[in-house]
């Protein structure tokens, strides 16, 4: 049987009594990540943007989006979910092929849950099995399909949103089929957005159209049977090398969702090591303004190449150096999005330890690892090693560390107890009669100042 | 200076005045032929379809969709007239390249007339530079971008549409530069999904997402800056090789409106020259039912190996048959929609001579040419030789065959007056006030059993 219908099949087929446990706890988590990125993002300028822009277009007002107080259409609520949650990189990585597997398909979920009552055992259903479909699909064009510039999270993203809201809608495999399809012919997303809000106008755009996609096929609007192994389909015409083996190896068995990561911080990847080792210095050492001196640092020579900006005024160049990040850990003990502001990166005391950093590229470092040596102005020094950074599959982030960043990125916009009260929502979404509540508890919850900035 | 760049200044600069007569000229019969395919196809089922699963989702019904009582938002209009402009696989092509490059451009063009105030001056300009844009980066992408399996259609019509409604937006060459971003990275459409409605969604999709990333540049969504040759740009990433000096040569002075060709029959352009012949056969000899005996066609080789099915049922069959070809021409002197219905493939005249029909591969014979004998019952042979094809570059079918491609396509539709008016409106389109009185007109005219199916 071609790919394409093994895989509409497994999606339609597919019972949840037969998830495993570990793999439905693992999908709790990426939501809740998930909505506190969307919370952390939701009032960017790129979706103000959005929301601006194509606010004449939007239909009856169906739908929230998660941390904004604006209803619209659930089509345009996927979009917007999407860019907000992907907008400050900060989203999870299934480190096996480099997207950002949950945005696409929970902005499409939500959106729908929005608009339509949804319950939390449909939803966990739909987003596991589009997750799946999405991660399967990338892994068989990975690498040559991200290798020769596509961004993953746009072009693989848009099949999970198909799969996701077709399983709740209940389509037939012929109907899936045509979905999966549909979306194929929808894939787009090139790396030579980054540094722009297009990047994570990717994402946002493949929860819309892989949402439209289960729609239009579920009425009967046809598309080619082999969306995705057709000699003219996905995997031929965007990868130069694929293994199709890997979308129908192990389906019911093997979940990519095991194999997903959290960032803790929300900068590249590459600095992780860095912050974790100076963040925990910060406070083995009680370390106060003042008490730093100079600061050697020892990293994978991956990191000098991506991240060797030291002379910085934005938080947006802050991300992209491993100065900033062992200052912000050494002089604030965290590593936030408020530590990527420009405030943040002009701090004085951050600006004076930033410039006081030195790095050296060492190979005998992996991207995991880093040494952090810290001169003390009380003559001190004090030191540590990274060997496995912390979100990676090694070490991965607890539940309790996915809650602090939850609350990191939310505290801005939520009231301590609507925080707390989304928090356990998205702990118990499998077990929420109607999952839209978790939409309206991310908008109920808003701080009068939050509101006040729009 | 980086070609985005070049081509963004280039649309942004141009002066309507500097426009040869002959490429507006040229643009007129490309829109009165976009109009009437548009009207062709717009009660096909892909366009119910569409339109049923997606009224849910419609903004403000500010934009009227050509030949459609509906009205809905403008980037929903886009999508629907892009669909009925291509479904039948009526509209134009631009041999060079492969591409149908009138749908994309003018189905966002008339989407947005219908609900903004357009001169037909501006219109006009908006649509050779939307054509223009989108024909430069098709050809510079052609072949190995259309080889690999892209649909042109899908993936150049986007920034042609970008292109158009940037212009008319007045977007700055900053803004332009991001729209084609924009534009670049939702570029998408398969050819896998050839012989389904998706293909006709493909220029629909393109003209509502080239829309919207004009609208979102507008209002400064950034995007990558070297959307089309970036190392991660639209070029490198979907095509093995490609030549950007065809988007930056001769801008201003070469335009591919002048190297755009109309089909005159709805169907596979390789049986063109044999329906041309027959056509022609039936009205020199005045033939009439019972008056063929058997029909022997001389054809390129390559006709029988894409249309050689003589056995057949369905009118969509119809269209991958040179037999049949032959046959309504023979029969009915003519070969429009309602000769590829399912009530013509079954009518038994056509059918008795359909399989009285041979044919051979001649490879001396070029696609545009074709030999056609034909034994009468009377005991007479008549014959004609076809050099070149009605239709392609060297034998532009005439205004007056655009009318009556025209009419044939508009005339189950539209009352005689009515159709009148609308190719009056589509002739004078650069001297309209308002353009989206064409949109109007080409509704105000439905006829009663058209709406009545409805």
């Amino acid at each position: 049987m071609p790919e394409t219908k093994i895989l509409a099949s497994y999606i339609v087929d597919n019972q949840y009594d037969r998830l495993p446990e570990d793999v439905v706890a693992e999908a709790r988590r990426a939501i809740l990540n998930y909505v506190g990125c969307a919370l952390g993002g939701c009032d960017e300028p790129a979706v103000d943007i959005a929301i601006k822009t194509l606010r004449p277009f939007f239909g009856p007002p169906a739908a929230g989006v998660i941390g904004r107080a604006e209803s619209m259409d659930p089509l345009h609520a996927a979009l917007m979910n999407g860019i907000s949650s992907h907008v400050h990189d900060y989203d999870d990585t299934t480190p096996g092929n480099y997207s950002h597997p949950t945005s696409p398909v929970a902005s499409a979920l939500f959106a729908y849950a929005a608009a339509n009552r949804v319950a939390g055992r449909d939803f966990m259903h739909a987003f596991v099995l589009g997750f799946e479909a999405e991660s399967r699909v990338a892994n068989a064009v990975y690498p040559a399909h991200y290798d020769a510039g596509w961004h993953m999270t746009g072009t693989a993203g848009v099949f999970g949103a198909a799969a996701a809201i077709g399983r709740l809608r209940g389509l037939s495999v012929q109907e899936m089929t045509w979905a999966l399809g549909l979306a194929a012919t929808q894939a787009a997303g090139l790396r030579e957005m980054f540094g722009s809000m297009a990047k994570a106008f990717h994402p946002g755009r493949s929860a819309q159209n892989g949402y439209a996609a289960a729609l239009l096929a579920e009425q009967q609007f046809t598309a080619g049977e082999r969306g995705i192994e057709g000699p003219r389909g996905f995997a031929p015409v965007t990868a130069r090398q694929y293994d199709l083996a890997k979308i129908t190896t192990g389906l019911g068995v093997d979940f990519d969702l095991r194999v997903n990561t959290y960032k803790p911080f929300p900068c590249g990847i590459v600095n992780h090591p860095t912050i974790d080792g100076c963040i925990q210095l910060h406070h083995e050492h009680r370390l106060t303004d003042g008490a730093i001196d100079a600061v050697r640092l020892s990293v994978a020579p991956l990191v000098l190449d991506l991240c060797n900006q030291q002379n910085i005024t934005r938080g947006l160049q802050g991300k992209f150096s491993v100065y900033h990040g062992a200052a912000v850990g050494l002089v604030r003990g965290k590593a936030g999005l408020r530590e990527y502001s420009d405030e943040a990166v002009n701090d004085s005391e951050v600006k004076r330890v930033r410039e006081r950093v030195t790095a050296i590229g060492d190979p005998s470092l992996s991207e995991d690892q880093a040494r952090i040596e810290v001169q003390l102005t009380d003559g001190r020094t004090v030191s540590t090693f990274i060997r496995e950074s912390l979100g990676n599959l090694k070490r991965p982030m607890t539940n309790a560390q996915l809650e602090a960043k939850f609350r990191d990125q939310a505290a801005a916009r939520l009231s301590p107890s609507a925080l707390g009260r989304l928090i356990e929502l998205c702990w118990s979404i499998d077990r929420l009669e109607d999952v839209g509540e978790v939409v309206r508890a991310s908008v109920d919850g808003i701080t009068a100042t939050a509101a006040a900035t729009r």
